[in-house]
């Protein structure tokens, strides 16, 4: 069988200036409902003060990345950028996790491990944030 | 109409140890020339001493982002391999930010957010590096 | 010539807590048992306490690596997930390292500059762990 592209997206509402959000649940609905079976799926946000990783959903940890991100990468402390936006802070955490991820897709399942899911990080919001998908699949 | 691939490389001369360099302008231009409708792009760059990011090109960011690198990654800082080449601190900050982004490519398009940019970051030049760019597209 | 899909996977057997595994020869035995020629490889490693990069595999430079990382994110600093499991700290380090590369295949050849090695980073060793690789080619 042939590999065909298929382009999907959603938005997102986040809540909060800093958020972790789970977003696996809507990329596995659309391998289910296009019947996917074998190939990658690239999943993009198209905005620069989010972050996109693959790591475990857990409440801790969840509260560890921000705690993390804030430590290494403090709010408005005194950045260049600050004077145009006052979010410089987002940016340079959206940079250190990366705003994409790829991920292989296997007998028609996400090929995720047992303890990984997609995390977008909302790091300047609450914001409506778009996702892009991309298949690559036969 | 059936997938294919499409490899492509340019080469950027860079001015200063570190820089940030914009290269959206080279990706688009050859979606443009060869007619690429939808897909994705692998833009890869064949160093370890160079990243590979998206984010807004601003004047203010682009110091702030050479300013975050340097303050954690310090140049000299007692590195191991400073005893065989000077560039620990650009290795280490080459793998923080990564050297390879795919980017998906919509109705002709280069689907990136309105502030999104595909920034090179040189961390050890200056120098001349390779970008080799893979499309897998319709 | 189509595109077509080709998955497979290997096990590593981790010997520490932490280190770093070189893992580019079982790639490129891949491309040549396969005879692959053209394309993309993802490889995705299905763990949320490793990290995937490309860099220099240099003895100096990857002993680096790990001390860079214990510094910046050190062991039980007092994280909420610690409470669960010990490992909070190689989530974080996997956070910043990302469980992802994608590289291009050309001409037969894994598309790697001269220095360029692609590097399993064991976070919260010994463990068996598992990569997968996703090839998308001609």
């Amino acid at each position: 069988m042939n590999l065909r592209i298929l382009s999907k997206s959603f938005n997102i509402a986040s809540k909060s200036r800093v958020e972790v959000i789970n977003i696996t649940y809507q990329v596995r609905d659309i391998i289910s409902q296009e019947d996917l079976k074998n190939g990658l799926v690239n999943v993009f946000v198209k905005h620069t003060t989010c972050g996109l990783i693959i790591n475990e959903s857990e409440k801790g940890l969840i509260s560890d990345i921000m705690s993390f991100l804030s430590k290494i990468v403090p709010y408005k402390a005194g950045y260049a950028h600050d004077r145009i936006d006052d979010n410089a802070d987002a940016h340079l955490k959206s940079i250190l996790t990366g705003n994409s991820v790829t991920v292989p897709i296997l007998n028609g399942e996400l090929g995720l491990g047992t303890w990984q899911s997609i995390l977008l990080l909302e790091l300047d919001g609450p914001r409506e944030r778009t996702v892009n998908l991309t298949f690559l699949v036969d």
